[in-house]
């Protein structure tokens, strides 16, 4: 299985909006003798990829997939009845599908004689799958904030410069985070602060992320931008209630969409612009700032995971990573839970998810 | 010679104004037979310990020891002359003495006969003896600052709740740190708003350190303050020219030291509070913050060592870990390398030391 989810982790950015999905096939002794991902939407699943690499092989022997087997007829045959055709005997699968139409594949599996387990390393399974699952389980895209800090936090120093505060090797992870977005968003702060370019640079095989600007006035990304350039596709989010006028600039080089002001505040409703974006076949949202628009995020509570590169560096004054989040006492803190730490060159970068329940026990006593 | 290391640091917090030293004594065909570190200050050297365990099997054997024996006759005799007796035909050091008096061990046992070899391990030896060696060189104590902040750098909340922001866990480990500092020192914004005990609780067989509070105007330690207790000594630190009476609340729980005041801005002179606590004896200092105290510390650059604990979690608002360092552009930033990453509880424990050069790779063309 661990070897089935790395094989979906191949997938990762550009089978959206499908999930990703390995498969490896053992024959009836127990060697491996095909292998498959899902390789980009529309294209076979895992499953039929890996049987078609076993043929004959495949009689007697195990599939082993790290998601339920699909039971439905979409652009594809269902994969339950590849396996039941192939004569596999057994099919392991680490995570059932949440979705109504595809699920029900284990019963299928079960009643065409097949001995089915579920549930082996469910929970790598899923992590590698956190997009798709959270985009079927709450009906918007995944997003990940990613944001590059000093160790004490700070994104810049005291007169605005932050070339480069995290080195060439975090910026190259980035881009690799890019890749398997299927869209990277900003806010106007940054596009009028830094006239980001957010395609993805250096990864071979990259499918373009599309890239989004929340530009509530469209007065920030300006003619020339380089997110208006061709390398991939980009949609400017902008109040609906703006003249038409107002987006003229754009729609040759853009696609813009109109999105309702934030209830109070300033900006876009946050929930209605992962709303059009998931319409709009959008499942993982790379967020890369700046502080003010991750602010937003927060206090919806529509982070999924927090992707932070930590430079061994201090600065002592300077803007924060993130401001706004509507947080004013220690209680209400979003809690996290590491997910992991890696060194990047230099630096860190920390991966922490949201903590399913508060942990602080703030009811200690005084300790220092 | 790892061994030698690991029974040296056995010693942290209670050698001092003597470096750590562990040794090891192998016989004539390689097993050990001794071991042994220095424990006290005035009690006997790593070597003699070891020796006195190996007894006559340490004749035609080596010894394994972390810093060059010394070669003066001080409170104990010098270990050249134990070893030289002892009969061992070979003596591996890691780090070379630094100090006028007591070095040349390793020409002694040469002129000796004996085989010497210096520089095993070096790096790992030397950590161990950071407090020791940085105050021999530089003469003033070792600064490790260690600090508590949430993943976005911040230390307490927009309203200053900060209980709990680190896990008891990590609280743990930071009187862990106390009880390996000759001293622990605050801020008097810190003893104003915390009231803080700065001894050391929970850590089997530790030796208090010296609490040590900045207190300018000798206005934060007000009587009855947690720190004027007799669980451990404590310092106030005091301006040289305020009027005697400003201090007569301290004197009967406190030692007062009258240092002079900073150059420019508030507080007091950083390098000569150092110096002062050097000259007590103290040769590794435990900051404790707050933001303010260890920005003036780091515009000294009397930071040798940064402990961060970071919880994963995130707050948007509130206090900055470091305020006031002097740092204005990213150029300036006070650039360190990571010397460890480590999981305490649900937080994480970063150490950094300052990097020797700047590596920010200023000239790179824009990238994002
Ligand atoms: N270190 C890093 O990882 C990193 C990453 C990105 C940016 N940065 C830096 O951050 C700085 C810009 O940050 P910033 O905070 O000023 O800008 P930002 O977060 O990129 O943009 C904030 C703006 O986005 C618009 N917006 C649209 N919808 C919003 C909503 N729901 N909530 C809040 N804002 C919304 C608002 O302006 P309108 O309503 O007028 O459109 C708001 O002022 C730049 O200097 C950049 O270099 C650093
Ligand atoms: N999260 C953590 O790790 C942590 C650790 C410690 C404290 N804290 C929090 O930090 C807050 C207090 O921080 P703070 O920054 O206000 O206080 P601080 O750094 O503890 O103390 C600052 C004061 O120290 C005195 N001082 C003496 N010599 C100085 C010098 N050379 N440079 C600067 N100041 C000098 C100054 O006041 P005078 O000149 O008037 O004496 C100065 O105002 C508290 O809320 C505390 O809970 C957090």
């Amino acid at each position: 299985m661990r070897r089935a989810v790395a094989l979906a982790a191949r997938g990762l950015g550009s089978t959206s909006p499908n999930p990703v999905v390995g498969c490896v096939v053992l024959d009836a002794l127990g060697r491996t003798v095909g292998e498959g991902w899902h390789q980009r939407a529309g294209g076979p699943h895992a499953e039929v990829h890996a049987l078609t690499e076993a043929g004959g092989a495949a009689r007697g022997g195990t599939a082993v997939v790290t998601l339920e087997p699909c039971d439905h007829t979409g652009r594809t045959g269902p994969c339950t009845r590849a396996l039941i055709e192939a004569g596999v005997t057994r099919v392991v699968y680490a995570v059932a599908d949440p979705t109504p139409d595809a699920r029900g594949g284990a019963a299928t599996l079960a009643a065409a004689g097949i001995d089915v387990e579920g549930g082996l390393l469910a929970a790598e399974a899923a992590e590698v799958n956190a997009a798709w699952l959270t985009s079927v389980r709450h009906g918007r895209p995944h997003v990940r904030w990613k944001y590059a800090a000093t160790l004490d936090g700070r994104t810049a120093a005291a007169d605005g410069t932050s070339r480069w505060i995290t080195s060439a090797e975090a910026r190259a992870d980035v881009h690799r985070l890019r890749a398997e977005a299927d869209a990277v968003l900003v806010g106007s702060g940054t596009a009028r602060a830094d006239d980001p370019h957010l395609a993805v640079r250096g990864v071979p095989g990259a499918v373009q992320p599309l890239r989004v600007v929340a530009d509530t006035e469209a007065d920030a990304v300006k003619p020339g931008a380089r997110v208006l350039d061709d390398v991939a596709p980009t949609v400017v989010a902008v109040a609906d209630d703006l003249p038409g006028d107002a987006t003229a600039h754009l729609h040759e080089h853009a696609e813009v969409l109109r999105i309702p002001r934030a209830a109070a505040g300033r900006g876009l409703d946050v929930t209605a612009l992962l709303a059009a974006l998931h319409a709009r076949g959008v499942r993982s949202v790379l967020l890369e700032g700046g502080a003010t628009l991750a602010g937003a995020f927060v206090a919806a509570r529509a982070v999924d995971r927090v992707t932070a590169y930590l430079a061994p560096a201090l600065l002592g004054a300077g803007p924060a990573a993130l401001t706004g989040g509507g947080i004013t006492t220690v209680t209400e803190a979003l809690r996290l839970a590491v997910a992991g730490v890696e060194r990047i060159g230099p630096d860190l970068r920390v991966d922490a998810t949201p903590a399913p329940a508060a942990s602080a026990a703030a009811s200690e006593p005084k300790e220092s």
